[in-house]
């Protein structure tokens, strides 16, 4: 079974497009139940993965946070990755890309070393740079588009030829590759954007980060995306909770609370669509 | 002392601006010397390092080729730092950035983590993905303008307000950042766009790589930077030479050869200026 596939079932058996975030910091654990080091890391991220499990259908693995613990991080990418059962699909969100000898030695890394179903990667170098990562075409990429954070304003919608950047590299990467395990990151801050970009490309994965703490609009963002093969990633607002008594039941609620909320405002833009339409 | 006054210092010091790439990779490496595994790299890296460091101001780290090994590759990228003398400036070529929180992370594992003198950064998600890297004012980042592979052409290059791409990215991070610990990527396979920008970026550190397997013409680019801070990086014309027979001998000639090869063309440079002078 490719990474794609195994997407789509896990989105179509969970009824889920949740993507839970392990953005795991040893400064934000809460420290009166896991042990501030790698071995503290590792038992919150068993915690947050038995309790989130039965309504995500990935995980994505936030390299920054895991690299910051040298060695000892690296190896607990590898033993999170044994806690995550195997039909939920995995993203290593390292945003890499390079020259492409360098890009396959990445794709080596996370594909085979790792063995992650995708990968998320930075289309500035080019084409050449992304296409070592489809060398293996049961693994999924997700290409930054338009990101969540205010400084895509800076380089991202600049235009040209009529263009933002951020569409003429959506338009480049399907030209180029025309698959179904090429997917795209575009921002929950990004509503009418994510809108306009669904008519390119209604049917390639969407990776949608920045709903919580980045204060995305969930409905917005939900009616944007109109019903096309998603994932809404949430990283902090679920697993660090406002509430610290019952840790392990507060993470549950939230992860459901996320899993309901889209699943909700699909049903409602259903029915207001079965509304006109009648 | 900072990073940018060591990186001055040995430029000056040794009288040459060669960057020695330790693209390290076990497929590669002469297996008759060293062992194929994490400690003939290890000892693979201390060979090319006991006889160029005489010759390079600065050593340049390709995260992907560690990685590749996972854990045991970073514990290598660790090791290799030890090696390396202290005032020789060192690059952390992992083509990072990210959305602020996750860029500090990168950062504490570069600089804090690591201690590299700077880091290559892909600037496409914006300055905020960037200024994490400048918060620790002693360090310098090389930001990507116009990278030395084809596919630096898909994006980098087009047109917006009559400015291509990397042009923007390099005044915006200038007006944003205006600090000498800002430098910038520009391959060696674009000279005439490196004299252009020159123009803009006189005094700020440009680091060239692209001479050697990559094509670049070493004295159209020495021309074209017109002796303004720089390093150009050598990475497999150096480490992996032809002659297969007495291997530390040949790195050292080559790391002597290239080190000459870009002084010999500043001092013909500088006599055919004198020339035109008088």
């Amino acid at each position: 079974m490719t990474s794609y596939n195994k997407l789509i079932s896990a989105i179509n058996d969970k009824q889920s497009i949740l993507c839970v975030g392990l953005d795991s910091d040893m400064n934000k654990i809460p420290t009166n139940i896991f042990t501030k080091n790698i071995e503290g890391l590792f038992d919150f991220n068993k915690t947050i993965i038995e309790n989130t499990k039965q309504f995500a259908s990935a995980y994505k693995i936030n390299f920054a946070f895991y690299e910051q613990y040298g060695s000892d991080g690296f190896n607990l990418i590898n033993d999170t990755l044994k806690l995550i059962p195997n039909d939920i699909f995995t993203i290593a969100d390292a945003k890499r890309g390079d020259i492409g000898n360098t890009s396959y030695a990445y794709a080596k890394s996370v594909f085979e070393q790792m063995n992650f179903d995708s990968i998320t990667l930075n289309p500035y170098m080019g084409m050449d740079s992304i296409s070592p990562f489809l060398e293996d075409k049961s693994k999924m990429i997700f290409v930054l588009a338009l990101t969540s954070n205010p400084g895509s304003n800076d380089f991202q919608r600049l235009i040209s030829d009529s263009k933002p950047i951020y569409q003429h590299i959506i338009e480049k990467t399907i030209n180029t590759f025309d698959v179904e395990n090429v997917g795209f990151v575009i921002g929950a801050t990004h509503p009418s954007e994510l809108a306009a970009t669904r008519k390119i490309i209604p049917n390639n994965v969407v990776l949608i980060p920045g709903v919580g703490q980045q204060g995305g609009d969930i409905s917005a963002i939900i009616k944007a995306n109109n019903n096309n093969p998603a994932l809404i990633n949430v990283s902090r607002s679920i697993i660090y909770p406002d509430k610290t008594n019952d840790f392990p039941n507060n993470i549950k609620e939230l992860a459901l609370f996320y899993r309901n909320a889209f699943n909700v405002l699909f049903t409602m833009l259903f029915i207001v669509i079965i509304g006109l339409v009648l």
